[in-house]
């Protein structure tokens, strides 16, 4: 298979509102990234071999500034991590002619796997009618790598790695990152996690010590609290409007921190899904961006950037009887149409950003990466070598094929879009069935412009158990009303950021990426007819069914 | 495919020397695996369902002591933890009919998999040579489960799962186990790790405190010390000889145990690699399991029994000039042939037992699993949810078409055989070439009876600079030399369990699982040639090259 064709960008167009802080001067060009790689050493392929990202940059750092250190916050378990020193001697290994009887590394000939063939989306064809049509057929064999076949093999995929993952596919990864963030700092790195969840478990043993708080968004991931917890750290929540966690309440909450009253130091780690957020859906714009990471700034802050669903960005919602905004024309249109990540403004190296293939490509890769400074990923690399090591091979291997070998950065920018335009659909339908069947004096939304999830705001104080019963009270009898007219919708009160602040909200969490869209049709359909219910209003007018 | 053929095992034909305690009173029977199997409604095959090993259990367990509680060890951190409370609305999802628009799970139509297809070996015709010939290709489609073809397909396996792994999978695991070990008390369960050195840094973290010590091998796998380190846990090194550590000397330091000299208090975990052990090779006899077992109630110790290496145990060494031992002509045979577990004579349910098939696979699918009682297990579980998750579904799902729909538990057997007669075959390489090439008044070995490795000592004393260097710098020297000549071991001070302590031994580790057969030769012949300059002695009569 020969190169991919060249993916498209240039910065020379940018005709975006969006003023990117901190553009590249020497960007990646378009017809660039393939034929600028540098020429690397075949012994960066072998098995378990060294992993750097700082190999696979292309632009130019060196008049970017230098990140600052974080030494003041790293843990002492984080600082004395010494990682896998019996994987120092591979360095020995370079020697001509040498032969190993160190690591002990079984030999691939045990390996019972000659070939592995996946049937894939050809570009531009990407459902999964046309997948069983036209899909391609892209296979790994078991030597490639010794048959110069390809630079990624089952032999080496599927033995032991480092704790980077492969440089075959942390490559591509780096490429990626540089093509979408550009990180405005010199020394950025990139190592992979075997995905996001692990990886905040990770940066919470490096960055916080029991008894501390940290900062996120007063409706969370409710795994983000739970995994902070049993590590003796709480969160404060700070509010959060559409466009995310306010900052003017962040630096207001950081202004103000009483230690005796939080029974906590002044937290310095912000925990924010700046996009599409779960589970409120907000998506953090530009500006709020700035502002935020400017509030960081003044407090010294450091920011975990979860971002699952950054490339579900999706079109602009137009109501239900406007046509649909059209689908981005070109890469750099695509590109640009992206809110600028925390990242791609962070000058001071303060951003840890998680990235993960679940939400684009399958969960079940167990696939992500970080990117932050370099002594924040050495830090990881180090623990992850001493505890979840790096991705399974098994799945590196699946997606080099895919994203090296078959799609390259522009078939898989295709893909992206074609994600985005799926998710806009989906979107829209659940937004239509929102407005036809749910009662606007008691439930209120906004439309999501990123990622998975509707948030739908009650009116609990028209409830007629209010106030006699309590808002969570309230919100469970709904719940189990949704339920019993044949509908699962998630309860707000699972998110709060902590649970022991007082709430006068109430919300449920809608998700429209799982079901099939008639699905989700008739899934709010119930939803309406059990808040009806619930709320003691008159039937609905709208397809008003005898089950009520 | 058809049901595999069915196992052989019977347990009225032991006729083994070595009497397994608490044998089966129900054992699983020839025929009886596939058979058996308790019917279970499809739902448990489903996206992120619920898995319990408990479901996949034949034999009855009710006669059996119940496991003893671990309150007294599990840390506040463990103890505390939730696990993933957004998977208990999973529990509605059973009710007939419901639409969810609860979890965030992205939909299957956007993982860009159509098929997933493996070229493997038919059972019988392992080699590599083989299975280019006569190799199978097995495959997995996007909606085997919804077609009824398999219970285990891309959209299901590729899309998020639970902490446990998949029932898929977990239900083959279980099995396996069961027929190997058959616990011998009511509760054990069995879930799904990455690998070993995630189970062992989760283990500490579910056991241990800051400040605690963990009994050990005095030379143990480097990467648990520097997993246990940062932990703030340090490890106390144990006396051991060919057949593993030494109860009395473990009895001795636990019941002589002052925590102002050794500034922690009395240890309550072994960690131990009772077969093939790293980097010593020395593997424990059913005897010397039973005493330690003995030792570790006599002390209420926990047992973190991690076995890589437990189907690395190979036939009896003859020597170089006797007949090789024939292959066990039976599964019956190969598993009487095994040395009994730590966790098959566990009455108690101390032993936290930690599997993997890195050695007998591959290190790539990142999939191991754990053993032990169910209060453990689910500790460990609710962990996983928040941390690692389970094991990549992409490597579940080709572990399940090789060892489920395609080898079954008959074929699996066969395989392992086979490694184990590959592994003699490495083993009597290695001894030969030591024979041959050796200074034997300088270097003495005992022949490994499991495992990957070669334990070599060296007699320090006759070194031309002892006593004025030390045993490390000797070492060093040593292990340089043997590097100008061309070959790589790694050096036994890295395997320390303490630094601190003192030590008046000198080894150097091979392996003979990495390199082809000629290889080792050619590398302990350089080794031979390593060890006479350093000692200079003169030079050796075997293939005496020029080169000295």
């Amino acid at each position: 298979m020969g190169p991919p064709a060249a993916i498209e960008v240039t910065s020379e167009t940018d005709t975006s509102g969006v003023t990117i802080p901190n553009p590249l001067t020497a960007p990646i060009k378009s017809n660039e990234i393939y034929g600028r790689r540098k020429r690397a050493p075949k012994s960066q392929w072998a098995v378990a071999a060294p992993a750097d990202s700082l190999n696979f940059r292309h632009s130019k750092y060196e008049h970017r500034p230098k990140s600052k250190r974080w030494d003041h916050y790293i843990t002492s378990e984080a600082m004395i991590r010494k990682g896998n020193s019996l994987k120092k001697a591979a360095k020995y290994l370079g020697r001509p002619g040498i032969i190993s009887l160190g690591g002990g590394l079984p030999s691939s000939e045990y390996f019972p796997f000659e070939e592995l063939s996946l049937k894939v989306p050809a570009v531009g064809h990407f459902s999964e009618a046309e997948t069983r049509e036209t899909g391609v057929v892209i296979t790994a064999g078991k030597h490639d790598l010794a048959q110069d076949k390809s630079t990624f093999d089952i032999a080496t995929a599927f033995n032991y790695g480092q704790g980077t993952g492969a440089a075959q596919l942390l490559r591509w990864i780096t490429e990626h990152t540089e093509l979408v963030h550009s990180p405005p700092y010199q020394d950025w790195r990139c190592t992979m996690s075997i995905g996001s969840t692990s990886a905040l478990d990770m940066a919470l043993r490096m960055l916080s010590r029991p008894g501390d708080m940290i900062l996120s968004e007063e409706y969370t991931f409710s795994a983000a609290v739970e995994t902070a917890a049993p590590l003796g750290v709480r969160v404060a929540g700070i509010p959060l409007d559409a466009e995310g966690l306010l900052p003017d309440a962040m630096d207001n909450i950081l202004s103000t921190w009483d230690p005796h009253v939080r029974m906590a130091r002044k937290p310095h780690v912000l925990y924010t899904v700046p996009t599409g957020q779960n589970p409120t859906g907000a998506t953090q714009s530009a500006q709020r961006r700035k502002d935020i990471y400017r509030v960081c700034q003044k407090h010294d802050i450091y920011i975990i950037e979860d971002e699952p669903y950054y490339f579900l960005q999706m079109q602009p919602y137009t109501g239900p009887n406007s046509p649909d905004v059209p689908a981005p024309a070109s890469h750099t249109e695509f590109l640009q149409s992206l809110v600028p990540s925390l990242l791609s403004m962070d000058t001071d190296g303060r951003v840890m950003r998680l990235d993960s293939f679940s939400k684009v490509l399958a969960p079940g890769s167990r696939i992500g990466w970080v990117t932050a400074s370099e002594q924040i990923v050495t830090t990881y690399q180090k623990h992850a070598d001493v505890s979840t090591q790096g991705p399974a091979g098994m799945s590196q291997l699946i997606l080099f094929k895919l994203l090296e070998d078959h799609w390259g950065h522009s078939g898989y920018l295709d893909w992206l879009i074609h994600i985005r335009m799926q998710y806009t659909k989906r979107r829209d339908v659940i937004l239509a069935a929102c407005e036809k069947y749910l009662p606007r004096d008691i439930v209120s939304w906004k439309p999501p412009m990123a990622g998975m999830f509707h948030w739908l705001r009650f009116d609990f104080r028209k409830h007629p158990d209010y106030p006699g019963k309590s808002i969570e009270t309230i919100e469970e009898e709904i719940f189990l009303r949704i339920i019993d007219h044949g509908a699962l919708l998630m309860r707000g009160s699972w998110f709060y950021a902590n649970a022991e602040d007082e709430h006068d909200t109430l919300f449920l969490r809608a998700t429209y990426a799982a079901a099939p869209e008639e699905k989700i049709d008739e899934g709010i359909r119930r939803l309406g007819e059990a808040v009806r219910e619930e709320f003691r209003l008159g039937k609905s007018d709208v397809n008003g069914s005898g089950k009520v």
